[in-house]
């Protein structure tokens, strides 16, 4: 069964705990299993960091194992221009979901850094921005 | 069977036509079936305008009819502050959606006067992007 | 007796049931018929339109008709250059309203491309902004 | 009988000897006893001041006798953050007033830094903006 | 013989009655006729709108009976990225025409969202622009 | 005894009684009392004016009398070059303090033009602000 | 018989053998040639040149000789407000014309210095550019 | 013997003890002196203000007893459209002088909000700007 | 014995060694064990990182075991939307403090981005700014 | 008798023909003869081009005859670093001056990029700002 | 001998694989083992990271082995200001080299948060900008 | 032997005079003779020029005798389009160099109008900039 990384960048953790109106209830683990649940023919497999570095080497080694990426990179969508080179310098497909609609936020998370080297964005459906974020993926590796 | 509007701005009624490097070969009527097919649960409904005055004259009339609204506001997406107003004054929920990567394109299609408005926004799967607008909807719906 | 046309722009049609909190409780009918009852010497009547084409074909005949016209452009007021040259382009006075303060809104609310070519601008009152707009516009004409 | 405060800012005091192709041939004395004599059922009082900090100490003090305030803040309208403190402190409504349409005037001119903290806005109209500003003010006073 | 459409944006039904010292005496009738009987082995036919759709519908059916446009968009040049979007959509060529010289006026009239995908622009001849638009347009179709 | 002098700029004599959710319950006196009381080794003044000219005399004036000045420029931090000038102008250290945390407010409440001539600046921490700046004073003149 | 001047500016020279791709294959000469050809009761003179002093000395002398000027300023149109000033300094009227459309090139080639002194301009259509600016010219000079 | 009235701005009466490397050695008092002895033919009188209000108060006045006025409006320089506004106002012609090169200091001392309705400006010299400055006036009161 | 955790970003370990005209002689050692000594009823923990994720680590984690943080983000204060986010995730006050006045410095290094988060911020006051920031973050806590 | 060296920039050779209302009628034939006649102790010698490389060349040379320059650089002002640099390199003291008031001008004339390495500058004075110019450099020359 | 430290930034280590039309076809062994051939004099070590921390960790230990530091801080280049202040930091020279010419690409690319605290930067010469850098340094270390 | 022409731009005929402490001790002949020595299979010829124009002339006529060209343009680096197109039109390869690092100086000398259209840019490195600049010439054209 070919296999999808979901990444989750900084602060992900912490979901369900942190800024709930912003963010809501549901856990990390609960959208990890959920997407897991979801797979639809697809193996999905997550990983969560933190770090700028430890997240662009995952992008990296992702080739070797992954059809494709679903990737929230939190707070770096709008400062990381080097996991934005590490997403083009990849040949998988990766698809850029948020949470929440990053366009009636901040003036500065309406800018992606990363986006334009996506296959395309999501933002704005909470948990389902993931599961969204996996058949996105998969309409792209099936056609 | 409840129902959904799916509109489409400015130029759409040449899809498959027009410019096929950016927007690709399908045209909006297969769009449009493939959405009906797609239904799951939904009646799809669709329209197509070229004019900025008869899609707001729509979204208006659309909560007495509509569960929700996938609207795709081509070039009207970045300079009508008049459809983000009537979008902003029904309460139905409405989804963004983009054939394109608009963070890929011209500095000026990275903006999106109507996002901030929508319950999200999802772009640059091509036709899919109209499916994954209507799953989108059904979470917002079905919470 | 002399008359005076009220044009309302894309949305204001929705008054008294869109966005409350911003707009106020008063339907575009009652502003009209406000309007007409307040007349003061002068026969007031009114149009409205989502189209930013039928509001400049209305401001080039007005002239035939009317003395003077107030006018809140809605949406329009931020981009459409082409109802300020309309504006520009015909021999009576203009006056433009806002119901709401349009200083304390969103970044870009606060510039209208329409104001320079009125003869002035008053913004804030509510409803009572097109009676002012009346007494404006009365004014001039009888200077 | 309830008291309204008009406040006149700097160079007022020159009004009707001051660039009068732009400001008019009325003088200040003569735009304050017609709106003594329009009064409508308030008592008009009038104050002017080329000093910033004069201003504001009238501000502070207004509420203790006013019932609201008529201000054509001049030209600290573009710069005084203090001033525009000043009104946000106090409990009493504010509309600001104009002469000039300052939207076609000069581009700093269109920016009004106290604008978002007054009711509303009246530009444009001559000496007649402070008799608008009263009737404004009664609509705010009388709601 | 091969036809040629030429396209008149907003206001410009008002030549020759609207701001007489910016735009000239000539109306647009006679502009139309110059070129009808300039037409140097095409045809011309004239269409005129003030609504941006419109126009954006007139563009879409253009290529099944003329063999290039030239068109003066108005206030449009400055705001329609929809209008720029039909253009680039059709295969025949476009000449963007401007009686006014848009580089002397106000700074957002030096802007041109339409230009880039017309083959050129012709500015500042007056009613001149027109018959030089045709002759620009020849020597594209022709080559 | 060395002694410091206090300067509060515009509005802040309406202490505890403005806007008390942005700048909480305590008056100006009640901060000028704890500050006197606090004092710990220095003798402490204070001085509040509305007008920039007034507190520019008092800064001139301060090195005969004061070791040095805890300034809350209030809303001329954000404007006043001619304070700025002043606090450059004279020898002994200032050190400048604010109530609410500027980093937090409208963005034109960001840029201290005061502040780059300071010793340094305190925000956010209310009355307590005051305190703090007394003992920077102190670690730079006991330095 | 009347005569016109053509200025070509910096790298014009190269024309035929530059850029292909933008510029086309037509040398300098050949258009030389061509417009005294196209002459049409003018007598048509050439000028060309790299240097910004040597152009700005021939706009200077030429009144003296030539009712007309055709420029392409090349790369001083962006920069050159000695240009542009040279210009406005003569009595004769001047187009401003450009081989390619300016307005799809790099964006500092958008704004064009000269042009608002200029007649007007002329954008886009190859060697055909220069014709249609005598032309142009003509219908100046025979108002 | 006509009257020529030296207006200094806030902190020059500092001169002479205030950032030497900077403004230099000469006293506010010593400038006014020279200023007197070199008369040629004025009655010199000079005024210092660090209020705002109070210059104005003093332009205002000016014309009744002055025939020019050389003014070195210092750090408001910059920031007054209200000392701006009183200089247009007023009918006797004003030169604006600064001590130090106002264009080799921060960005924000490069732009003069009073110099467009000043008859000229004259910047760098020292104390020899206000001596520069009473010629420059005499030029135009001679003309 | 409540804990406070002082956590110091990128480059701080080489305080007293690095840039010494900009940073001061003292060492972060000095200042940790002064922190220490100062305590004041507080029991103070340090940490230093030049990475980014591993003081978002940091952060996530104090909540468990101290009472507030006192951090210097050092570079990271004007680039970090992650950590940020991480100082608004968790529940404890945080304060940020900085050695030299960042008001003064490079136009880069006046804009925090993670100020708006924080309680408040200390700038200026070399290692007395964590005293300083020991001090305002008690005072939030005992309030 | 030491020497000053005048330096006119491009289009100054027209003065007194150019554009009167602007530049008034003298030519520069006239303000050299003036210069000359005022010397006051100075040997005035003049010098004009149009071009950029040539008076950089002369600035070059200036320091072996002359004991200063006074330059009036025309539209060089604005753009040319390469003049900037030229006076910057060269030891002898340069006085900017200019016919017109550049402040009331356009918005690209109130930049000047050679002013900063200037002494000083003088605008607005017509024919008068050149004899004010020597004056300027002969209170350097003779500190 | 001496010894030099080669730096690589994030995604460096896909050199030869990633986006091979802009980086080329060398991989990062080849470059490293060509410099540590071409040493000339010079022990050459290398290291690579994806981790921002990471690399200002080597730095700051950089002193104690190298005599100096050829860094190609890739995406870093453009954001990283910790980096800037960790090569700021250290006493031993650091010279900046790029593959690609970063003046050619993306706006973004333009510009470098490092190269000012540099001795300098090469840019644009493929692999040979890693031999460039170290002959470079070289003429640094051995003036 | 093939050869290399080396251009330096305005101004840099006074190296070793100008602005020692920005641009070091040694003059331009100097530079020239270690080229020339430096050669390296190379034959050197060099050009300075203080006209833009000049400049173009010689790049127009290099690629008859040279195979590359090293060019310093010194200020016009900064504003020369026409240099730039100069450089884009011929086919042999352009490499930039400059004495200082431009990055370290004036916010205007970080941006090279050049840069894009030559090979690549080294920056920083004193007299060995051109030298190194010839060995990164020479590794382009062995390649």
């Amino acid at each position: 069964m070919p296999k999808i990384l979901i990444i989750h960048g900084p602060n992900l953790n912490l979901l369900g705990t942190r800024e709930r109106s912003v963010y809501g209830d549901t856990t990390m683990d609960a959208i990890n299993s959920d997407a897991v649940k979801h797979g639809d023919g697809y193996d999905i497999e997550t990983f969560q960091s933190n770090s700028e570095g430890a997240i662009i080497d995952v992008i990296h080694k992702a080739p070797v194992q992954y059809a494709g990426i679903v990737i929230n990179p939190g707070a770096y969508t709008h400062t990381s221009i080097a996991i934005r080179d590490a997403i083009a310098a990849v040949d998988i497909p990766c698809v850029e979901v948020h949470l929440s609609n990053v366009h009636s936020r901040e003036e500065f998370r309406r800018v992606s850094v990363t986006a334009p080297v996506c296959a395309g964005q999501i933002s704005g459906f909470g948990p389902a921005s993931y599961i969204l974020g996996i058949e996105a993926l998969r309409s792209i590796l099936e056609k």
